[in-house]
C-alpha cells in the first residue's frame, strides 16, 4: 500500500491539490468568513450552558445506538423542537447531517425508486444515492424541464427529487414551489436538504426557520427535509423531518441510524438551545442578509474586474447568490493554485475564507467561499472587503 | 409515498420486527447490560470536566469541515493521544465511527482493489464496501482458508482484508496474527475495526489499549485500524489509525472527512480524557473481564437449558465469547418475538439488555446482547444473572 499511497500523494502535489488544514489555536482575532457558524451561536454562552447541563445529567456520550440505550428525553425534546421550527410533523435526529442524508436516501430509495438529483447535490446525498441502489438521474443545476422529463418517463413506481434549498458551495437557491408542483403531479417525494438554509432563510414570520417553514411545502405529504445541527445551530448532528410514518420507517430501516451511536447529549442540548434562539432572535437571520448585502457591495469592484470576468459562467450563480438566498457567497478563481494563494494571503492578513478546490466544487471551478455571518461587525466587513479586493486584484 | 410507508410498516408488524426505543428519563436505577459504555466513563466526572472546559474554550461546535475551520489544537492532541494509545504512527479523527469506516474503505478501495470481508462485519464497513466500488468477497466468519484463497487468486493489484478485532454482536475475536501473516504474504492491507476492543482488550502491559497495541500488528505498514470514541471512550466520534502517509491520503480523499463538519470540541475533549484514564487505570479493563467471567458463570445454567440448546450453532460462538475476547456476550433466542419479550421482561425487572433482531444480527438469529461493563458491582451481576436465568427458563 505504501507505494500506492506515495504515488497518489505525488499526483496531488503535481496538481496543486494538497490539503493542509489550518489549526485553530485558542484565541483568534481573524475575521471569520470561513465557518458555517452562520448565526454566531457556536460560542453563545446559552448553548454552552445547555451543553454543560446536559453533560451533568446525561453524561458525555449516548453510550449506544438510539435503539438500544442511546435515546434520552433530551433527544426527543430536540426532535419535537426541530419539527416545530420547520413546520414538519416529526423529526429523527442522527449523529451528523452526513449520516441523516445517507439514512433517508437509503431508507426511501432502492430498486423501484428513481432518484432525480440536482448536479450540485452535496457529497452526503450522492453517497446516499450510490448506497441506495436506485437508478439515479442527475439533472443540470436547477433544471426543472429535465426534472419533469425524468419523472414523467420513468418506469419506477416511486421517485425522489433531491435538492438543497440553498446550495452549499454556490449559495444559490432551489426553485422549491415549482419542484413541489412537479412532485405532486408525478407522485414523487421532494427531499430538501436545509443544511445551509435553516437559521438563515425564512418566509415572513418564519425568519430563520429555513426555506420551507411557512410555505406550501411545510408539512406536505410529498416533502421530506434534512437538516444539520452543525451550521446555524452551532453544534453537531443532523435530522430528517417528515411525517410520523416516515420517522417510524427510518427508525426501522435507516442503517446509519440503527447501527450508529446516538448523538452526544451535549450536542443535542446545544442544538436545542440554538433552535430556541432562532425563534426568539430573528434579528440574527436578518443580520446575515444585511451582511451578505454589504459583502456583495464591498466586493463588487473586484468581482467585476476583467481578471475575474474571464473566469466563465460560474461568475453568474456566484453573483446571483450574493443578492438572494442565504449566507454563502462564492468567488470563482482562475485555478486551484490561485484560490489557495488568495485564501492564504487573506489568512495572513487576518481574514479567514474557505478555499474550495476539486473535488469539493460541483463544476470543477476552484473558488473562495465566504459566509456572511450574523455576528460580523461593520468594521469586520469593511476590513475583509478591502483585504479581499486587494488580494483579488493582485491574483492572476 | 404514504401508501408505500404504510405497507412497509404492516410487513414489519407482521414479522414482529417493529422497533420502539426505550427512552432514558433522567435517574435510572436499572442494571445496565445494554450500553457500550464498557468502562463506565460516559458518566465519569473527569470526562465531564474536560468536555465543559472545551466548550468554554472552543465553543459547542467545530463550525465547519476539519479542512476549512474545523480543526482545533484539541483535535490534533486527541489524534496524537489515540495514535500513542494504539501504537500506531498517526490518527485522523472523524465525527463518528460510522463515518471513519466509510472514509477509510472508500479512500483505499475502488476498482483495482479487492476487498475480502468477514461476513460478520459491521454495517458501517459494509456500506463502505458498497460505496467503494471495489470487488468484494465476503468470507465465512473467521475463515482463514477462504481469505487466503481470495487473496491468492485475485487479479487486482491491491487488496484489503477487513475484520473486527472483537465482533460487535457475537463478541468473539478475529485471528489477528494469522490474518497479518496472510496480509504480508499476499501484499494486502489488513483493516481492523477496534470498536469493541479499544479500552477492553490488551496485551500484557497494554491492558485496555485494544487488540493490536503491543503485538506485531502495531505500527505495521500492512495494518490500518479504525476505532470509535463512542464506546469505551464514553463520547462520540471515530478515528482511523495508520501511517502519516495514510492520514495525509484520508485528509485528501475520504469524502466522509472532507464533506463533514468536524467532531464537536466537547466530544473530542471527553475522548481525550478517556484515553488518559484507559492508560492510568488498567483495572477498568480487568474489571470488564472479571465481570464477563461472572456473567458467564451466573448464566451458565440457563444457557445450557434444553430450550436454548436447540437454538442451533449460534450457541457456539456465543458461549465462546463469554470466556474470551471482550465485554460482549450474546445469547441466541428462538425467535425475534422471544428475544423482544425476554428483553422487555428484563427491563421491567430492572435489567437493561440489548435485543438484537434481523437485520441487526449477522446470522439472522435474534439474540440478547449483554455487556459486562467495568462498573457493574457484584450485586448488580448477581441480580442480573438471577433475573435473566428466570426469564430465559420461562421463555420458549
Ligand atoms: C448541503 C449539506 N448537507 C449535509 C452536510 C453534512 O452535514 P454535517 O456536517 O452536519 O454532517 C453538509 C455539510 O457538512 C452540507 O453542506
Ligand atoms: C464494529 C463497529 N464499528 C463501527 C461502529 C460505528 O461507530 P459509531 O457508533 O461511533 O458511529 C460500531 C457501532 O456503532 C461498531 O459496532
Amino acid at each position: 500500500m505504501t507505494a500506492w499511497l506515495e504515488q497518489q500523494a505525488a499526483v496531488r502535489e503535481r496538481r496543486g491539490l494538497v490539503r493542509t488544514p489550518v489549526t485553530r489555536i485558542g484565541e483568534d482575532s481573524a475575521v471569520d468568513l470561513a465557518s458555517n457558524d452562520y448565526l454566531g451561536l457556536a460560542t453563545d454562552p446559552r448553548l454552552a450552558e445547555a451543553a454543560r447541563e446536559a453533560i451533568g445529567r446525561w453524561g458525555t456520550g449516548a453510550t449506544s445506538s438510539r435503539l438500544v440505550a442511546g435515546t434520552t428525553a433530551l433527544h426527543l425534546e430536540l426532535e419535537s423542537e426541530l419539527a416545530g421550527l420547520t413546520g414538519m410533523e416529526s423529526a429523527l435526529v442522527f449523529s451528523s447531517g452526513y449520516l441523516a442524508n445517507l439514512g433517508v436516501i437509503t431508507a426511501l430509495g432502492g430498486p423501484g425508486t428513481l432518484i432525480v438529483a440536482d448536479e450540485h447535490c452535496h457529497a452526503s446525498l450522492i453517497d446516499g444515492f450510490r448506497l441506495s441502489r436506485s437508478r439515479v438521474e442527475t439533472v443540470p443545476h436547477n433544471d426543472l424541464g429535465a426534472t419533469e422529463h425524468h419523472l414523467r418517463t420513468r418506469a419506477e413506481p416511486r421517485a425522489l427529487v433531491v435538492v438543497e434549498s440553498i446550495y452549499s458551495v454556490f449559495g444559490d437557491a432551489a426553485p422549491l414551489p415549482q419542484l413541489l408542483a412537479l412532485a405532486e403531479e408525478h407522485d414523487a417525494t421532494l427531499i430538501v436538504d436545509e443544511a445551509h438554509s435553516l437559521g438563515v432563510a425564512g418566509h415572513a414570520a418564519f425568519e430563520g426557520h429555513g426555506s420551507v417553514a411557512g410555505t406550501d411545502l411545510s408539512g406536505h405529504p410529498n416533502v421530506v427535509l434534512t437538516a444539520t445541527l452543525s451550521k446555524s445551530l452551532g453544534s453537531q448532528g443532523g435530522a430528517v423531518l417528515g411525517s410520523f410514518l416516515l420517522r417510524e420507517h427510518l427508525l426501522n430501516r435507516a442503517r446509519s441510524f440503527i447501527f450508529d451511536t446516538g448523538l452526544a447529549p451535549a450536542s443535542a442540548a446545544a442544538a436545542l438551545a440554538a433552535a430556541g434562539i432562532i425563534r426568539a432572535e430573528p434579528w440574527r437571520a436578518a443580520a446575515v442578509h444585511r451582511n451578505a448585502a454589504s459583502l456583495t457591495a464591498g466586493l463588487a469592484p473586484a468581482l467585476h474586474a476583467p481578471t475575474l470576468q474571464r473566469r466563465g459562467p460560474a461568475v453568474g450563480p456566484a453573483g446571483a447568490s450574493l443578492e438572494t438566498a442565504g449566507a454563502v457567497q462564492s468567488i470563482p478563481m482562475s485555478s486551484a493554485a490561485a484560490a489557495l494563494a488568495a485564501s492564504q494571503a487573506a489568512h495572513v492578513a487576518g481574514v479567514r475564507v474557505g478555499c474550495f478546490r476539486p473535488p469539493s466544487v460541483p463544476d470543477g471551478v476552484s473558488r473562495l467561499r465566504l459566509t456572511a455571518r450574523a455576528t460580523l461587525t461593520p468594521d469586520d466587513i469593511d476590513y475583509a472587503c478591502a483585504t479581499l479586493r486587494r488580494i483579488l486584484e493582485e491574483t492572476p
